[in-house]
């Protein structure tokens, strides 16, 4: 197995942390998004979306979305379970790993790429809906505090995907959008000292 | 226990579709996202993304996001299958389920809301990139005819949470946006027919 990836790329290290947390190893391949690797031919074939990151699996098929791959690893290695046990901690760790790519990731994302027009050779920019965006990212910064307040970790009272997928938003917000956790944000902050300090996080 | 939802937006039918696969009974309660009852205090205490569905629970807790309660039942009751039955299927189906996600249903909807203003009252409108979203929607329609050409359904042989997502975008695109399956798109044409008449659909 192999998965093809970009190593500065918040989706690859969602699979890089999540594989660290398992002590799965794996081999990577880096793909070149900024001079279009990913729209090749070659690479549609791969994934017709034309994202990374890609698992190449031994039979020659290959899987794509960071949480479908982090799943298929959760149930080849059920060790350190990080999808939840029962059907409504799964549902619930589901629900807050959905929050987060849906208010925080997504918004992040695309702040990024409207206001910076990083991938302007392939898309339409619009700077202001960009703006809009980085907006909605900090208010979901307000969101998690108030959680974390009630709860030790993003989905309840450990750590789980969810944790993993919030992390990698909020590092590539501060990265590339300068938005940081606010000194009133304490329990946000108590809980990115501890995820950001699990070995996982520097895979 | 207790759906809340609004029985014409998409989210909402995905339950309602899902749960009638599995047969199984529920309550439902509507809310007035136009009057911004979704945005209440009371309505925040359930889910603080302030979305529908929210599935009511007996315990008194209550469950967020489409997809994550549509798990939880699919747990409950595990027949009739629609979420993968081994590691790679159920990888494959989430990978699919993603893409739809991803790439129609949250084009459309932001196409919706940045065209028509529909949410004005609470949220900043950019009608250039509606039209933008609304292109990127119509491009996925092309995407789907070429998995269809080589697939019975979305995500492979049988029918899967995948299609139910694919279902209710399309209706919503072509309710709210005028796009449609052209005369071109025999394969996404012949899976609509076979999907849309389920009795489910009707649900």
């Amino acid at each position: 197995m192999k998965v093809y990836e970009l190593k500065r790329a918040p989706n690859a290290r969602r699979v890089r942390m999540f594989l660290a947390e398992k002590g799965v190893d794996m081999a990577y391949e880096q793909v070149d998004l900024s001079g279009g690797e990913n729209l090749s031919p070659d690479f549609l074939a791969k994934n017709p979306a034309g994202r990374i990151p890609v698992l190449a699996l031994d039979d020659g098929s290959y899987l794509s979305e960071s949480v479908a791959i982090c799943r298929y690893f959760e149930e080849l290695y059920p060790d350190n379970n990080l999808f939840g046990t029962t059907p409504l901690e799964r549902a619930q760790i589901e629900m807050w790993s959905r929050f987060i790519e849906f208010n925080l990731w997504q918004p992040a994302g695309m702040a990024f790429r409207h206001i910076t027009g990083f991938y302007q050779d392939r898309e339409t920019c619009f700077p202001e809906w960009g703006q809009e965006c980085k907006l909605l990212t900090g208010q979901w910064f307000g969101k998690l505090e108030e959680r974390l307040q009630a709860s030790v970790y993003i989905a309840g009272d450990r750590f789980t995907i969810a944790d993993i997928l919030a992390l990698c938003a909020i590092d590539f917000a501060a990265r590339t959008l300068a938005l940081h956790i606010s000194d009133e944000q304490i329990a946000l902050k108590r809980w990115y000292d501890a995820v950001s300090s699990r070995p996982s996080a520097q895979a």
